[in-house]
């Protein structure tokens, strides 16, 4: 059993390993303060206040290892709630190595990955949504996954489903009082009540549940296919967008037969650009298994840029696009090499509504970075907005609203208090999986054996 | 010219890039602490005391960019003598990289390599040696390197010189006290006791060009060349030294040609071995390469580990050994696969006092360790042990030393005050230049743009 009775004191570097200015060599528990003291050479540490900084030197005997900057946190105002030092070395391996060598001598132990955030969770400093959190944010790459992990982090919502959690705790309690004095059959719960609260919650784990969909591309990025036939100019249209030769082109028809992915990121969101075999029959075996997963990625994607070139006939163009349209996936039809358009092409194809590039001379480009943010339509999320980006939150929220369901059909149906009981409980069980009230050692070992070491 | 009036408030992350547990970004200048106020919710940190840690979160306009702990290290009790801000941050290049941007919007300015150091140094935080060493503890990889480096930063070298340095200015002045009144032929300055401190100078001067050799060698490694005839178990031997399949063996002989190189530490020193191609006579003008260079890395070496197979006469062994004493480097006989060996052969080879060992059964290798040890002869150096290892300052005081055999020349022959002036001068500017008194832009831009950015 995962627990924090009586526990030792751990150690681990806090910063990348590597060379660099300076490294950070982290301590947490209730010897924290009395090993450091023991190796350090200066003023007495255990006389000292909370938040306070002290230079010396680290001894191992006689040696000096380092000269360093020793910094307290006073248990409980700490990360981890425990006593803490932070001592802040020199960033040379060697001496990173051996000081933590001599922590471990003195008492420590080295820390487990993600061993310090699981203790601020065991003692009550972060629910279990706001430690997975942290391993989003230092993980964010762009503005929107930053800012949905930091939501996270800082609680939004998890005291959301707290406040809720709790009233449906108390109506439990009220139905398991009907259970004791059930041979007398009176009601302690109200119904209608309990039936507007369940209504409330459902409201909001709807809200919740939808918001995965945003959460979760803002976190992994938007999936963008480029896709149309073969020799468009799809692979030029990738390096255009990325600004760089990701992609190898050529005039051959059928160069890229497996597909290319690379990320940027648009207006503060990241996108994943998937680069495609082009769309036609083949006898080539390689090329036909690009098209075939050309077709799979493109009914994943949130986005479908569909590239045509203009000196097909218009009609089929339009047949195209319209094939394109039955996925029932947005897209953006995009005419590429504009340069050699007729003014009269132009205005037969300007009823589809296209965006006009030429990838080969960067031109459109960024008229068509704006049309993908509008086609996605992800608006940008400010610090309050609560969105869920973790598919193991959602799928929790989705077993409780499943309980849910049961309860409020309890409750205009005649089932008995003891099923009505029942429901509940495992929509309360359910609820607290996410914030943690309610965990399992798999479950802690899994989520926190994802975090770095020191962290 | 490089100077710090007026300096501006510098910042860049101190930490390793690259993901981590945490971060640390740096500021140091007049507006460290009220660039960060600007946007850090928390308290108001221009009304904390130094060395004092505080709780918020950095903020672009509504946007939270991390929750961070920042230390405060009020001018002059910081590193650079400065106001100097740390921030710590998650470690995570996106958050790094905004609230960097941040600081720069806010009037910081990117620091250059070695920047905090450089203002440390102008600031007469550390003198110049001592900056050097710095760096040289950052980059330090043995317990050897380590202890020559952390010596020096602590001022071990500097502070001797500086004592013998100042009773040389003192008789710098009245030498040139005697000049103002060279008409009148009078002595202020006692030839006698002068005669006497640059002696004592001398002295010390010798003792610290001496230490060159061990410090440089504990700084950078002992080279340690293993010679020996083709397929006598050379690439055998470098892999049972390290303990890992470093060079490729075979059957055949000639299987190595060029040398290979790898680093491992004993006894806290860092010895770089070299696997060299055999010593024969080739046609093969790849292997004919292969041999000049293992001559020319055998007289470059420390030691020699000359490695020989007991099925030769034992009469060919000597004549090989006597080769080989005749480079004048310390050399250790090693006789290989002393499995094979009859006794007979044993007592033969006794007279040769060689160290006996298989390279591939991995036996008598730490005996051979330990007598490795023995023959480089570095005694382990204490904290107090005051070694040079760096080239410019063992050069500075080679020069330092011929100016004052100049001076003592001139006071044994007739020589006027105003040569003797200049040749005290002359030393007092070559030691001037360890650490720091004297400097130039040149010597500042090319010691400090080695470090690293954030130190």
């Amino acid at each position: 059993m995962i627990n924090n009775t009586n526990p030792d004191t751990i150690v681990a570097l806090a910063t990348p390993s590597g060379i660099g200015a300076i490294a950070v060599i982290r301590l947490s528990g209730p010897h924290a303060i009395g090993i450091t003291n023991r190796v350090f050479k200066s003023r007495d540490l255990e006389k000292q206040a909370s938040h306070t900084i002290h230079f010396g030197t680290i001894r191992e005997g006689e040696t000096i290892l380092d000269e360093v900057l020793v910094s307290l946190f006073i248990a409980p105002h700490s990360y981890t709630r425990e006593n803490v030092v932070e001592i802040s070395t020199h960033g040379s391996p060697y001496i990173i190595e051996s000081i933590i060598k001599l922590m471990i001598k003195e008492g420590a132990r080295a820390a487990k990955p993600g061993e310090f955030t699981l203790r601020a969770f065991l003692n009550g400093g972060l629910d279990l949504s706001q430690a997975e959190a942290v391993a989003d944010l230092i993980a964010s790459n762009s503005s929107a996954s930053h800012q949905v992990a930091m939501q996270q982090m800082r609680g939004g919502f998890s005291s959301e489903l707290k406040a809720l959690r709790e009233q449906l705790i108390n109506f439990a309690s009220l139905i398991e009082l009907e259970l004791d004095f059930s041979e007398e059959d009176v009601e302690f719960a109200n119904r209608d009540q309990l039936k507007q609260l369940i209504l409330q919650i459902t409201r909001v784990l709807t809200r919740l549940i939808r918001s995965f969909e945003q959460g979760n591309v803002m976190k992994n990025g938007v999936p963008v296919v480029i896709a149309g036939k073969p020799n468009v100019g799809k692979s030029t249209l990738l390096n255009a967008l990325l600004n760089e030769e990701r992609a190898i082109v050529s005039d051959i028809a059928g160069t890229t037969r497996d597909t290319i992915e690379d990320e940027m990121t648009i207006g503060g969101i990241l996108f994943r650009f998937i680069d495609t075999a082009g769309l036609r029959k083949t006898e080539d075996i390689i090329e036909a298994k690009g098209v075939e997963r050309t077709h799979e990625k493109m009914r994943q994607a949130k986005l479908i840029i569909y590239l045509v070139d203009p000196l097909q006939s218009t009609d089929t163009i339009k047949q195209q696009t319209e094939e394109v349209g039955q996925l029932h996936i947005p897209h953006v039809t995009v005419v590429n090499k504009s340069d050699l358009l007729s003014p009269q092409q132009q205005q037969e194809l300007a009823t589809l509504n296209p965006s006009f590039i030429s990838a080969k001379n960067k031109e459109g480009i960024d008229e068509l970075k704006d049309e993908i943010l509008r086609k996605v339509n992800l608006h940008k999320i400010s610090t309050d907005d609560v969105l869920v980006s973790n598919v193991r939150h959602v799928e929790a929220l989705q077993k409780t609203r499943d309980a849910l369901e049961r309860v409020l059909y309890g409750i205009d149906n005649p089932v008995t208090s003891d099923f009505l009981s029942m429901d509940i409980k495992q929509a309360l069980h359910y609820l607290g999986e996410i914030t943690g009230t309610v965990t399992t050692d798999d479950l802690l070992e899994n989520i926190f054996s994802k975090f770095c070491i020191g962290k």
